[in-house]
């Protein structure tokens, strides 16, 4: 394997051989911004998951690493996301009950097997399957569960016990627990809540008067849950709250990622097969989003399939360091991009930043109370909820805002893995159905020139003699039939045609089923005297139909162009008497 | 609701009007012919089914009647089919033992399901799903299932017992019990076998030869099981074989349709939905292609929809009168339509001669041999074997060749609903994958024309500074990143360009997806300072981008034609100097 192949797989090579000293400083600047602003997130995140807070550290480092080495992208940070920490919760939820160590080791083997489905999408270079989540149904996906997140939260801010994976679980269970409320708890809560969101919006305005750039203002916000951690954890130490019934971290073990091993074992693996699936293609869905945004503000180019690599290995990280699936997150990327990373190193110097931290920091946090983490969840993933696609969706077309509005209901109603299943399952339904009943225009030529257009649409020419009609689709086994009864349909009502021509321009595809139509509709014309005739055949199209006989069945020809078929056939073609045939 | 309206949904209001004695003459000689034809089928596909003899019988008087009210073709037979009895006996299999009273029950169980869900299809116009099996699908199921129906009968010729509904179990089963053959059974059996071989390739010839014409040496072969039937019947009848071991049909009940009633609870009803489905729809598809064959040689219409309320009633008949699922047959149609039957009335007159035969000929048949029964659905079978289609989709297509191939593995080595349930998601799946890679073509004008064509493959005019691709594929989320990535990377190969055109006249449908995919195109290459056009927008297409703000963002404009956009932007074309392109 030449420098250059092995450069492809590891592409760590390409860049690290450039490395120089402006780039250090831009890399360990990012790092250090991105390591204070992941501190919590990393503890909320794991808090979400239903995991003790190390493994959210945890789930930041080896991972980082891994990305270093494999990944495409110069920008991306890779750890804990909120969706996916949210469908991590909902998958371990099947297995195990949170707090038990065998929930702990299923989100071992749930990492596991989200870096194995991920390196196999990747060395099968089966990238392309994640388009079939179209952008309506990952809109929807992530409005509905940034509310699920939010609501999964309430209990924390609220100090009270909470259960559920849908919205009608959460809001019945927190219903029956809502006289439990515990005041101080939610005080603390309600403050961080509200620190955040003024931090958000109304801090950005006073930073920018006080003279700070643009960047250094999304910077300094982006510090918000630190200083609400630091704050917290000092109101809670200072007068002893955890004594008063608040909900601490507690004890964190001061240790560097400790060696784990995910459970094989099938009881394990089974239920939690397609929830992996379903976790890496969303993660790999939010993760390269990401990276392509990023990657084109610096005209650098990313290569999914070997991002489905970096991503696989990050994950098969987490899971033999104390972790649970991770993927590229969103705002901790684009941090790192705004704090001036320039290569994937800035990763590696963050996750050292993330070691030390757990080595000698997580004293600190014994008394942050969960309150203050699951406060920043809040407020981070409100910021996900969108309804504004609904109506964009609504005003262009029926079929992607049924899409997108099936997917948030689902999801809302009835979990995280059913919510984005029923979505591209329906979206897929859909298309299939759209092309089962094909548009068909008739067409006349645009006088002045050899341009055909729809003769409901455009003042055209035709001929009575001459039917010409364009089939706006590839013709395969869900729509052959309808062809066939279409021209049949037509043809009857007009005695005068002796000639139809197919104009082909936007027939990709004619399978075998449509084939046989094709002869059939050639049959049924030849009976009525009728010729059928061919327009505009694409070559991939053409070289098909010479493999078969039909070429020879045919009764009349195949045409270069639908205007050397219409000067064949009819050549004076006039004004037309409107017929009411179909359009739409 | 007016005359015409109530002659849609009944469409005997329409031929019964216009009945006359020259119709009654041909109908009634139709139904003598189908009558003695299927006196033994009818018996034969309910030992194939798994069901006593007379529940044949029953299921060809009731639902013909049903389907003479409400179906809309003029020559249709329906009742119990090959099979369709094949997947009753499969799906019964899963709910009761064969005998047992249960076993019944539920057979009237899964023709009502199979009714109802007829009806619903029916009654919400919703026939084109069936357009889901492709060609390649059908025929492959066909000929799978052709082999295990000769496969399930071969017991009865070899006297042993067996069971199994794919091809492994059956063959293990036979194979166990070879050593079991009851040779008299196997000598009637075999007899008749090559009999009815010799009938259909021998016998007509004969016939010419003698003089008959052709449609009578035609009808006069298909009398050959009744032949068979009667002197299989004597030999048993007068050398006392079923004392010696012979299995024979035994007390059949001298009566009419008995008033029989569904079960409806769940435990039955549940495991039988699917395969109700299932049934429904290869039942829908057989009925249909048969019906419309035999329509198109006389010019009349069948209406799908109202065909799915015939054969839906026709399937509640059998369920409330003893019977099992039906559909209208191939090979009783034929022999119906070329015995001269002019209207849906030759069915009810077969009705009856069926019920009379139920009353008063069932004794005739205690010494028919089961060996003679299975022995005329294995000759009826093979016929329905035909390995042609692998060759013929292997030359076209191989996504067909694939479809058909796996058709017949799955149910070959699954059973019949497995293989039909693999060969539909395969098709589908493999029609997404080819949509969401789609061909794009670079694209020159053809010289003298205002024509325009791919550059690999004509000798076509371009300009180094336009590059105009045609995109043979609608735009919809499963290809929209393609498009994306296939500019971008095209247009850093010639830094020449200034004008990029999607020509789209291939293009049916811009969804949500494809039009962010437009969006990113045009600002990428906008930060490039090149210039994105599209041209031959349909309709449809135009009507919904009006819609967004997507016009108001493109930086060029929206041609009618690529010609004119070729005029426009850059007006003297040349012969290219050839670049390296992706081509299929």
């Amino acid at each position: 394997m030449s420098h250059k192949e092995l450069a492809r797989y590891l592409p760590i090579l390409k860049w690290g051989r450039r490395y120089d000293r402006g780039a250090l400083t831009g890399d360990l600047i990012a790092a250090v911004i991105v390591t204070i602003m992941l501190i919590p997130q990393s503890l909320a995140y794991a808090l979400l998951a239903g995991l003790p807070p190390e493994a959210g550290l945890y789930a930041s480092i080896a991972p980082i690493i891994l990305y270093t080495i494999f990944g495409t992208s110069r920008a991306l940070a890779v750890g804990p996301v909120a969706v996916v920490s949210l469908m991590t919760a909902a998958a371990l939820g099947e297995v195990a009950a949170q707090g038990t160590m065998g929930y702990a080791v299923a989100a071992l083997t749930l990492a596991a097997l989200s870096g194995a489905i991920l390196l196999a999408l990747g060395i099968f270079r089966l990238g392309f399957l994640a388009n079939f989540l179209s952008h309506p149904v990952i809109a929807g996906f992530i409005t509905a569960s940034g509310i699920l997140i939010a609501g999964s939260q309430l209990k924390h801010v609220l100090g009270i016990g909470a259960e559920g994976h849908t919205l009608i679980e959460l809001s019945l269970s927190l219903a029956t627990h809502l006289g439990d409320v515990h005041w101080i708890t939610l005080a603390i809560g309600g403050s961080v809540i509200a620190f955040l969101v003024w931090v958000r919006h109304g801090l950005k305005p006073v930073l920018r008067r006080l003279g700070a750039g643009a960047g250094l203002a999304d910077v300094l916000t982006k510090a918000g849950p630190v200083v609400a951690v630091a704050l917290s954890t000092a109101a809670v130490w200072q007068f002893d709250l955890a004594a008063r019934g608040v909900s601490i971290v507690g004890d964190v073990p001061q240790s560097l990622p400790p060696l784990t091993v995910p459970s094989l074992s099938p009881a394990v693996i089974g239920p939690l097969l397609v929830p992996a699936l379903l976790i890496s293609v969303i993660g790999f869905v939010e993760s390269i989003s990401v990276a392509q945004t990023l990657a084109a503000k610096k005209r650098q180019r990313i290569d999914p399939d070997q991002e489905l690599i970096g991503l696989g290995a990050a994950n098969m990280a987490a899971a033999f360091t104390g972790g649970f699936p991770v993927t590229g997150g969103f705002s901790r990327s684009v941090v790192n991009f705004d704090a001036g990373a320039e290569t994937p190193a800035a990763g590696a110097f963050t996750a050292m930043g993330l070691a030390i931290a757990a080595l000698a920091l997580t004293p600190l946090i014994y008394f942050l109370p969960t309150a203050t983490l699951a406060a920043t969840i809040i407020v981070a993933v409100l910021s996900l909820v969108d309804f504004k696609v609904l109506r964009r969706s609504w005003n262009y077309s029926r079929a992607d805002c049924m899409a997108v509005a099936t997917t948030i209901l689902m999801t809302l109603a009835l979990g995280v893995e059913v919510g984005v299943s029923s979505g591209v399952v329906l979206s897929v339904l859909l298309y299939l159905y759209t092309t089962s009943r094909p548009h068909v225009a008739e067409v006349g030529l645009v006088p002045g020139t050899q341009h055909f257009r729809n003769i409901e649409r455009h003042d055209v020419l035709t001929d009575p003699r001459l039917l010409s009609l364009r089939v706006d689709e590839s013709l395969y086994f869900a729509n052959a039939r309808f062809l066939e009864d279409y021209v049949h349909d037509r043809v009857a009502k007009s005695p005068s045609i002796e000639h139809v021509v197919l104009m082909c321009s936007a027939v990709n595809e004619i399978d075998l089923s449509a084939l046989d139509s094709l002869e059939a509709i050639n049959t049924r014309l030849s009976e009525r005297d009728v010729t059928l005739h061919l327009s505009e055949v694409k070559g991939p199209v053409m070289d098909r139909l010479k493999r078969a006989d039909f070429l020879e069945k045919l009764t009349g020809q195949v045409f270069m162009s639908q205007y050397d078929a219409v000067m064949a056939l009819a050549p004076t073609p006039s004004r037309p008497v409107r017929l009411a045939t179909q359009s739409r």
